[in-house]
C-alpha cells in the first residue's frame, strides 16, 4: 500500500449474527498531517480481539459501540513517522489504539512508548499488554486463585487463556484447558504446561472434564460460554469463581438459544455451591498495569510463560482473520503486520 | 398436645413438586429423658423458613438433605425443662435447632442461652436470629452496599428482606421493595421506610421498577428468582452486586421453565455490567456473629430495625403455615407457637 494513501477498514453495516464482510469497508483517504502538538504513526501491528465483535453493534457494550462509518476499533504497535511532540521521536515505537488502519494522528495522551530491547514490539499487544493484563487481573484478582486449587480455562491456546493457564501453573495449581483442536490441545499441554486439554468439540467433553479435575473445579476462566460453560457448571466446588471475561460462543447469536431455561438452573448451583460468577473488563483495572507487567515481564523473560503469535500479513486480510478469530481458526494472539517491523 | 408424648414432624415422602401434605408424618413418640451431659428442652417457638423445602429432596443442598422418617428441620426457642449440665438450669431460654417437635434432648453443644430481657425470645429466630444474621451478612459483606446506592430486595416484608431494606436505609440508600399484595407493600413503606415497594403480580412490574429506580439498581438482594430476577436484571448498573440468598419462586419446579435459553444473555450482561452475583449461606459467616448481634441488637432497640412476626398456633398447623410460606401467605416472620411463652 503506498505511503500517500491510509487505507482503513470502516463499519459499513451492523452485523445480523456472523459479520459478513459486506458488513466492512475498505476505505483510502490520504495519510493525516500532524499539526503542533500531534505526531504521525504509522501502524505495525493491529490486534484482532473478540471484543471487536461487540463494538460492531448498535447499542453500548462497556464501551461505546461503532458508528457506521467510524474505522473498526484495535490495539495497534506503530513507528512514529512525523511529531511534533517532545516526548515521541521519529522511530519511535508506541503501544496505542489507532483502529485498522495504516496512519494516525497522536496528541501523545495513552501513548506508551515500547523498547524493542526489553521484548519484541508485537507483544505489547499480546502477552505484554492489553490480553496478558486481562489474564493476570481475571485470574488472580477476580478469580483469587490460590495454591493447589483446580482451574479451568477456555480459548485455552488463546491470547487470554495461555497466559492465564501459565500464570495458575505458576501458583501451584492443577490447570485442564479447554480448546479447539487436537493441535492446539497438544500445544496447550506439551508447549504451556497445562495438565491436560479437551476440545470442546469432543461430544464426551462433560465425562473428560470431570476425569481431568477429579477434586472438581475452584476457577473456571470463562471466555466461550454455550456448551463449555454447561460442561464446567456441574464440576464446581463450594466457592468456586468465575471470572466472566468473554463469551465468544455467543456473540454471533441472533436469538436467545432454544429452551429450557436454565437460568435457574444456573442460579440455584450459585446459591447452593456459594459461586461467585463476576464479569470484568481489564480496562477497570488499570491499577495493576505495573505489577502485572513487572510479574508477566519477568516471567516472559526467563521462559516461565511462552507465547505464540499468529501474524496475519497485510491489512487486506484483516476482515478474513477476523472472521477465523471468531471461528477459532487463529492458534496464538492474532495480529495483523500493517507495515514490516523494523525490529525483526 | 400431652407432656408424656412428644409430637413430631418427619418427612414421609419427597416432595415432587409442591409439598403435599401426605409428605409429612405427624408421629407420636415418648418424651426421652436426659442422661448425664444432657439436658431436655421443650419448643416454645419454632422457625419455619424457606430453605427447608431444599432439605427435603435427596441429595445435597447446602447441607445434607434430610433422610426419610427424619424429624424436618427447623430452629427452635425452647426452655429447658430438665438438666444434667452446669451450664444450663431448669427455666434457661435457649436458641437451638430441634427441628419440628415439642421436645428435644441436647448437649449444650451449638445452643445459645436467651435473656428475655434483651428482646423477645422469639426474635433469636426472626430480626436478631438466623433471618436477620443473613440479611446483615448478605447485604454488607456480599452486596457491599455503599451510601447513596439503590438496592432492590424482593420478599421484602419476608423475615430476611425486612431486615436487608432497614440496614440499606441506615446506610443511607434508595430502598425498593418487591413484596406479594398491597397489604404488604404498604407495610413496607409506612412501617418499615422503604422508599418504594412493588407488587411481584403486578403486570407492568418492569416498567415500575424502572421508574422506582431513576438511577439504576446498584444491589438487588435476590430472595425470590423467577420474574423478579428478570425484572431486575436489565436496570442493574455498571458494578451491581446481586447476592443470591434464596430462589422461593423456584424451589418447587419439576423441570426447567421453557425456553428461550437465558443463560447467555444474563452471562452477557454481567460481563458488560461488570455485574458480581453470588451465592451465599449465613453459616459461612459465624465470624459475623458477634457485629450482627451488636448492630441489629442496637438497632432494634431503638427502633431503626423494626420488625414483624406471623405465629401460627400448634404444632399441628405447622405443615399448612410452611405451604403458605411457600407461597407468600405469611406476612412477616413465620413462626409456630408449640407450647406457651412465659415471657409474654
Amino acid at each position: 500500500m503506498s505511503t500517500d494513501i491510509n487505507h482503513q477498514v470502516q463499519i459499513a453495516a451492523r452485523p445480523q449474527g456472523f459479520p459478513k464482510t459486506s458488513d466492512f469497508r475498505v476505505v483510502e483517504t490520504a495519510v493525516p498531517r500532524p499539526s503542533d502538538g500531534q505526531m504521525l504513526c504509522r501502524t505495525i501491528y493491529l490486534s484482532l480481539d473478540p471484543y471487536m465483535r461487540g463494538r460492531m453493534n448498535a447499542g453500548p457494550s462497556y464501551a461505546a459501540g461503532l458508528e457506521l462509518g467510524d474505522v473498526m476499533t484495535g490495539g495497534t504497535v506503530s513507528e512514529v513517522v512525523e511529531s511534533n511532540l517532545d516526548e515521541f521521536g521519529v522511530g519511535d515505537f508506541v503501544l496505542g489504539g489507532n483502529g485498522w488502519q495504516e496512519y494516525a494522528l497522536s496528541d501523545g495522551r495513552g501513548i506508551r512508548k515500547l523498547n524493542p530491547a526489553d521484548a519484541p514490539i508485537s507483544t505489547a499487544v499480546g502477552v505484554l499488554g492489553m490480553p496478558g493484563h486481562t489474564a493476570y487481573v481475571g485470574l488472580l484478582d477476580i478469580g483469587k486463585v490460590k495454591t493447589g486449587e483446580t482451574v479451568v480455562v477456555s480459548a485455552a491456546s488463546g491470547a487470554v487463556g495461555a497466559v492465564v493457564g501459565q500464570i495458575a501453573k505458576i501458583n501451584g495449581c492443577r490447570v485442564v484447558g479447554i480448546a479447539g483442536t487436537a493441535e492446539k490441545c497438544k500445544y496447550v499441554v506439551d508447549s504451556l504446561g497445562f495438565d491436560a486439554c479437551l476440545s470442546h468439540r469432543n461430544e464426551r467433553l462433560s465425562e473428560e472434564l470431570k476425569a481431568a479435575c477429579p477434586r472438581g473445579v475452584d476457577v473456571y476462566f470463562e471466555n466461550v460460554g454455550g456448551k463449555v460453560f454447561d460442561a464446567v457448571l456441574p464440576l464446581l466446588n463450594n466457592f468456586a469463581r468465575v471470572p466472566i471475561c468473554g463469551r465468544i460462543a455467543t456473540y454471533n447469536l441472533t436469538e436467545m438459544p432454544p429452551g429450557p431455561d436454565q437460568v435457574s438452573k444456573v442460579m440455584g448451583l450459585a446459591l447452593i455451591r456459594r459461586l461467585t460468577l463476576r464479569g470484568f473488563i481489564v480496562t477497570d483495572h488499570a491499577d495493576r498495569e505495573t505489577d502485572f507487567l513487572r510479574d508477566v515481564g519477568e516471567w516472559v523473560r526467563d521462559g516461565a510463560v511462552k507465547y505464540r503469535e499468529d501474524i496475519v500479513e497485510g491489512l487486506e486480510h484483516a476482515v478474513e482473520a477476523f472472521h477465523g478469530l471468531l471461528t477459532g481458526r487463529n492458534f496464538g494472539k492474532l495480529l495483523v503486520r500493517v507495515a514490516a517491523d523494523p525490529t525483526r
